[in-house]
């Protein structure tokens, strides 16, 4: 399908902010009618997101502190791919530092965009089974909450607004279809 | 429960960047240990999503480009709240603008939060039934398609890959509860 009346070309832009975290790209574009507006939006290297599962069923989320929103979330173990770094690299390392948890058993499930109106960020969801506990590994000035929750408990805080992290709402949209939908993913070799 | 070991307290700060659409915010922070930090964030006034469905059990999707990825999305009708409006005011708005569909008998999901890294946007998401078609009346320079899907649709999509939005999931998550999983919300009077 072509989507030329949908689609708007870059004409030019420039880097309005350059921080610690955040880059912000401002482009003048052509709409697809011709007109020219301008479109505002964050670059951001990219994430991965875990869906671990113990032997016992129950999945592993963490309790963290989000500045933005001035209150803890109840959300999936995910973090920022490093510059150059393979994708299931940065799974493995994001669930062992935060979570302290190697995995014997991958999969890849898919990507999410999480903020397409203003983020080019993607988060590349995994699902990690055969996990054995080897501790934690938090980098300086990460503070969190290892908490295990059946599917079921995950879901019910849904239900009750205790879970609003939107990433781990979409985890958990997959999670019940793997395990329990018959969504089968191959193990990574 | 206390979370002082995980919370983070704003020290001072300032307005970085201010676009026509984004806002950006740099405050200095001191961490749970007492260290200091920086924390950058987009300031953002919060959105609506609307989960709305037909008479024959279609959903309504939208297929929009999306500048920061650089390509159409598949995802569920949205858009910002205006400064003062009321949430469920936008959700009729933005149904009728993006979809030219109005609805009879409104219910309210939940708020989903979707980028808790870095912005503090809330998402407010609404059920709408009782859909008649009245005409679109898009905002100069929006370009968008309507696609009607049934849920199984939808959520063969997230399997294959085409819908990837991060709060399309979140609703899609949300309606298959409400729908197949007992989850009953009670209707706005």
């Amino acid at each position: 399908m072509t989507d030329r009346h949908l689609k708007e070309t870059r004409i030019d832009g420039y880097t309005a902010f350059s921080g610690k975290l955040l880059e912000v790209r401002v482009d003048r574009v052509d709409l697809p009618d011709g007109q020219e507006t301008r479109r505002e939006y964050v670059a951001h290297p990219g994430a991965v997101m875990v869906i671990a599962q113990m032997d016992n069923g129950k999945l592993i989320f963490e309790r963290q502190f989000r500045y933005p929103l001035d209150r803890v979330f109840l959300e999936l173990p995910a973090g920022k791919i490093d510059r150059g770094e393979d994708i299931l690299d940065c799974a493995r390392r994001e669930l062992r530092e935060e979570t302290g948890y190697q995995a014997r058993v991958w999969a890849y499930v898919g990507v999410i965009h999480p903020c397409i109106g203003y983020s080019n960020e993607r988060i590349e969801i995994f699902l990690a089974r055969g996990l054995e506990h080897v501790g934690h590994a938090l980098d300086d000035g990460e503070f969190l909450e290892v908490v295990e929750l059946s599917l079921d408990q995950a879901l019910d805080a849904v239900r009750a607004g205790s879970i609003t992290d939107g990433k781990t709402l979409a985890g958990l949209l997959w999670a019940e279809k793997i395990f329990r939908g018959g969504w089968v993913l191959p193990d990574i070799k």
